[in-house]
């Protein structure tokens, strides 16, 4: 194989009650990419569509991701790198994660896949380090193996999957205005009462419960973060009015996505997900402030050959 | 019915990774307890043997958490509880859960059960008010339930119940020295960083997915604790050479049982558990500290008729 073209998925980290440990992948939501050998022994950014991404490897995430990759193989061999940018980057549903994850996914398959997914984790985590100044796990993870993700230990590094109840549907706002990962994560206090820490490990132990158990309304009850939302959600417009507006349409739970300004609800069942999305427009359309919305389920599967 | 004997099992609280929201229920250590119905329209101790407890109702936590159910059902009927305890108050193995779950479970026995098990961890919390000062259930909680209790949020109350890998086994040293709960407590720090609150967060997730796969080795790597264990494991003698005793010699995982003194072992089938037994009376009789010993599988039933 010479050459693969992917689905690089975007991803919604944390969900509340999971700061930097968990995450989940979406279905219909994300890039494409276009990977190919060169003869040149270096990885290049050859094209990038949709968004104003650098095209110098080095400072571009699936280039940095790329060459972590090749270095620990000790391969020699150079890729092509195209990105066509579906994910706007800033928006708290895992943009840099996708072209990472993507670039190493894509570069794997073309070396006869000598890491396993969950093996690819660590050199994707490379182009985070460059997007946020942090090796987070909780969006390349998903994006990668799919589902949702928990990120047990970082060091050493070990990620495990949680099942996925069939009728989860996740509705995402993401209002137009950027916040860098690095500045929402230069906010949050480094200290944190014990108590609130003790609530934080309920909720997210009943949570990983509820995966398994397909109990829908624990999983509601469990997304709960008194520790980061408090904070960031300052940074992102009309966050009670749409926690509210979610909840009264049905919504098991709603919180930041990642560290927004992108915010998610999520909800059982299909219709239920578009009544929540259908309130969401009808508050956002009169508001001054640009935004998409999407709809998805959660991808199983994580980046795939398109 | 007028009267009925049972069986009021001692637990193990925290579990290291789920520090006020995790306990499980042991299998052949605990107290037995005969209550029956009198005319008196009061809660009476009226007897108690293998330790010396307050016989004053309001100064037992037996008789405190009897009074909390019969206020809650408004009832005038009285009752006498009679405890032969085994477990040791101040081991660290949930004395005092034993005798407040044991009050709550044989008067709503005699009552015809007006409460399920789960609506009658909020009486036995009273008994735990009045032993440590803290309102916590993840002894009285396991020990009305049987096997893993998890606090999901303490307001309001909700625990959910964890399945159990059928070749656990608990190893427990109970060295002679007392700490009570109280002075346990006090030393904690009310701030943590988080970073270790993420880490904690991250392994009480991961424990809770092992659970349900039965998953041997994560659930051993899940047994970590960077906030509390550093701290309180300083009042427990041996602590980190028990901790290298048990890991050398095959456990899963090794920890401070509740508040200590007393220490577990997690192990992976009988033969495993009696090669750590083995090795922690090895060394401890060779110390100048008394100490008791138990071996348990973990108790599925909780509470029982004897």
């Amino acid at each position: 194989m010479e050459e693969i073209k992917i689905f690089a998925p975007a991803t919604v980290a944390n969900l509340s009650c999971g700061f930097d440990v968990l995450g989940c992948c979406l279905d219909n939501v994300g890039d494409e990419m276009i990977v190919s050998k060169n003869d040149l022994n270096e990885v290049r950014i050859t094209k990038v569509t949709g968004q104003d991404l650098p095209l110098e490897t080095k400072e571009n995430v699936a280039g940095v991701a790329a060459i972590a990759l090749l270095k620990h193989q000790n391969s020699q061999q150079g890729f092509d790198i195209e990105i066509h940018k579906k994910i706007k980057p800033g928006s708290g549903i895992g943009s840099s994660a996708a072209s990472s994850a993507g670039a190493v996914y894509a570069i794997n398959k073309l070396l006869g896949e000598p890491y396993s997914a969950n093996e690819l984790i660590a050199f994707a985590m490379e182009g985070e380090v460059l997007a946020s100044g942090n090796a987070h796990a909780d969006n390349v993870a998903p994006a990668l193996l799919g589902g949702f993700s928990l990120v047990r230990s970082y060091d050493p590094l070990e990620v495990i999957s949680l099942p996925v109840p069939s009728e989860l549907r996740l509705v995402i706002l993401h209002p137009r205005i950027e916040i860098k990962t690095r500045d929402s994560r230069s906010i949050i206090k480094q200290e944190v009462s014990l108590k609130k820490a003790i609530h934080q490990w309920g909720n997210l132990g009943a949570f990983v419960s509820s995966l398994y158990t397909d109990n829908y309304e624990l999983l509601g009850r469990s997304l709960k973060d008194e520790i980061v939302e408090p904070v960031r959600s300052i940074l992102i417009p009309y966050f009670s009015e749409m926690d509210s507006l979610a909840r009264s349409n049905g919504a098991l739970g709603f919180g930041i996505s990642g560290s927004g300004p992108s915010v998610y609800a999520m909800c059982r069942g299909n219709e239920n997900a578009e009544k929540v999305k259908e309130a969401f427009q009808n508050f956002y359309e009169k508001k001054d402030i640009g935004f998409e919305l999407h709809l998805s389920g959660i991808n199983k599967k994580g980046v795939k050959v398109l």
